[in-house]
């Protein structure tokens, strides 16, 4: 927890390559490093962030029942040429020869993949509906990568996959991935919209983007404002209570420009709630029935006669949410950067003044409080910066509160606040005031 | 927590292709399915173990202060040219050549990138030492893979790297993750032996190895009996202490067949405790000094001179752990496993011959037993399957502990067993002792 001991290797100037707020900070403030065009390497700043986006992600697939396993990287062309997808998904897809010539490929998606594996192991209606999913880098050979890891080429994704006996058990199993969905970029601390989307390369005919407003967004959306307030928290995982959930939203005209039309836009949504902005895409779901199991021969035996699964697919970009947060949080004019405590590297960081002595220690101030809060997730800037340069730092950092031991705060106290607020003077002896204003923060 | 629920695909046979124990078992239990040549999904059983192993490993890691970052997998051929590496790899690594044909590569092990990501942040001797890690998907093109995941192309594994400012601190770093690795093997319940190994392709000219016992294994081993006895309970991160650790487990004779000299052997074992037989390995940790810093410039000021990095690195193989526990644990003639507790992927079975009513149900019995146990990791055989079924199966996956409610069983007892061990009758008002011993086996 001592700054000094991290590999968090500060730039002090913003990179003239990054084009955008989160390429930006993600190079500046030591999260990334990259390693060619569009690969990555996650430091250990950035990697603890995109963790806990993980874990977030992985509990709330956990919650509506679908089962985690794990996909390789790399597949072989078989599957992909039995769905008909291995000429169609053009130079986007890195195509491989290993040493004995055969065709492989770096998964850019898993809908084959995970299709093999649904029909050499479920023969019986009885194992239905399979809510499955799993947390794994993918590559797309992005022509022109770009924007960092929010364009990027080998980027870690959340893919999960629904099995049903009918559409309309299919339609309940893509109702709890909008669910869940809704309940993760919420605990991120974000607004995602959830936009009926075209279905691209995936196929189907029904489908959903998420969508966080962000200035620097890709794409440009239209929507009607009161789908803010569409209330989702006590939605169960029911049919009729999905059903209405979905409707909830639905009657709200929400899309990206792909689907906008101006004459329904106008003649649906009063001028007063009209947005026209910009967003990004964190998560996308499909539902496209028996597009996959049919071609792949993936079928359940019901009362003798053989049925095909009736699938759909859910996807959150887990390594782009760690941008897609900055986009949506980061200050660029001010360089104030405030992550959600709920995935915040740490909870507090002590900036002590008083720490000249040598290059790895800090005051007994700054030791005393360290004790006092040790159930808080701290980090200490020990370094032999001066207190303004420890400041700016971590405004960049976005650790989300801060204590500052300044030369002229009084001996007994210290200076508190949120990240880019304003400060409070705090007794030590009341320090506990911390630990309550950040635990009732992560409620 | 109900086995009708879960994705796991048993196969009622030993698979004809698999000619090991742990890729019999893995296939059987529905732990892994093949999707290519040496590539492996990991289903939800499987992946379950495999995660609690990373963990484990990661926490040992984190203890001797090593920090955690992400590397990506697919590489640039560029930095493999600078250490001079890329033509003398071989037909192990896996070649890409990407859309724009630039030359990539699926990472076989990672010096090299980190040595880049180390040269382009670490410019100071005040930073030394680092001690990075990363657990992350490799890849080896094996001309013949075989024996499931134990020798197979697409695997996880952690790799560590060590850059200190000379050898005196490099070989403390070294000794750091000898003891971490000691730690790591004993929390899984394996007796790992460091023994003096060869660098191969990685290069330097100290080395150990941490092989396990198991008759399946690949390389043969020679050891001193007496290196089981080694105590490391009391080794402490400092100097001398780990020092003397290494010097307790050098005294005693442990090579693998690559290093066996049979005079020495002979002239340092005594009869009585000469042991040859087969081993596994499960951990390789190097030191190589400037092996890879030299030729990649990576170097850091200390009082006007540039100095070179001395470097380690050390590789544990977390998917291949898998099979090695199952290779030391499953007693393939009576066909029972036990997962240790610290990785089972349930603690406790429940197995009831009494829920006959339709596929998905279980008795009151059942029900009240899991509302009293509900602070363990239960699952539950609700299936269709008879008593004797379930015990088979259960035995296989190798959850550790059986309450098994037999149709003899009196109604207000349970039985109660390890695996593969003699049942014992509890009664249902005593159920807290089931509790009691099993969290007392998790110590």
């Amino acid at each position: 927890m001592f700054l000094s001991k991290l590999f968090i290797p500060i730039l002090k100037n913003n990179p003239a390559e990054a084009k955008i707020k989160s390429h930006q900070l993600m190079l500046r403030a030591g999260m990334i490093r990259q390693s060619s065009a569009g690969i990555y390497s996650w430091l250990p700043l950035g990697f603890k962030i995109m963790k806990k986006i993980e874990n977030i992600v992985r509990e709330e697939q956990n919650k509506i029942g679908a089962q985690e396993l794990l996909m390789p990287t790399i597949q072989s062309s078989e599957i992909w040429k039995e769905s008909g997808r291995y000429d169609d998904y053009g130079e986007e897809m890195l195509r491989i020869k290993d040493r004995q010539n055969r065709e492989m490929l770096y998964g850019p998606t898993n809908e084959e993949l995970i299709t093999e594996i649904f029909r050499s192991s479920v023969k019986s209606y009885k194992s239905m509906p399979q809510l499955l999913y799993h947390i794994q880098w993918k590559f797309r050979d992005e022509l022109r990568p770009r924007f960092g890891i929010m364009r990027c080429r080998e980027f870690y994704m959340k893919d999960a996959y629904s099995f049903d006996l009918n559409d309309d058990d299919a339609k309940f199993s893509y109702n709890k991935f909008f669910l869940s969905y809704l309940n993760t970029f919420k605990r991120l601390d974000l607004s995602a919209i959830p936009m009926a989307a075209d279905t691209g390369p995936i196929g189907g005919n029904l489908s959903h983007e998420f969508v966080i407003l962000a200035d620097t967004g890709e794409s440009k959306i239209y929507a009607d404002k009161r789908i803010f307030d569409v209330n989702f928290k006590d939605s169960i995982l029911e049919k009729k209570s999905l059903t209405k959930l979905r409707d909830n939203f639905e009657k709200y005209y929400a899309v990206t420009d792909e689907k906008f039309n101006k004459v329904e836009f106008e003649k649906n949504v009063p001028e007063q709630y009209r947005l026209i902005t910009k967003g990004i895409e964190v998560g996308h779901i499909f539902y496209f029935g028996d597009k996959y199991s049919k071609p792949m021969k993936a079928s359940v035996d019901h009362q003798g006669k053989k049925l095909f699964a009736k699938m759909g697919s859910y996807g959150v970009g887990v390594s782009r949410l760690v941008g897609a947060i900055i986009e949506a949080k980061y200050d660029d004019t001010k360089e104030v950067m405030k992550w959600p405590i709920s995935v915040a590297p740490y909870e507090c960081a002590i900036l002590d003044s008083a720490n000249k002595m040598d290059g790895h220690s800090v005051s007994q101030k700054a030791l005393q409080i360290i004790d006092k809060l040790n159930t808080l997730d701290l980090i200490v800037d020990d370094t032999e910066d001066n207190i303004s340069a420890k400041i700016k730092k971590f405004n960049l950092i976005g650790v989300p509160y801060q204590i500052i031991l300044g030369s002229k705060t009084p001996e007994d106290s210290v200076e508190f606040r949120e990240v880019g607020g304003k400060s409070e003077i705090i007794k030590i002896s009341d320090i506990y005031k911390i630990q309550k204003i950040i635990s009732d923060n992560k409620k």
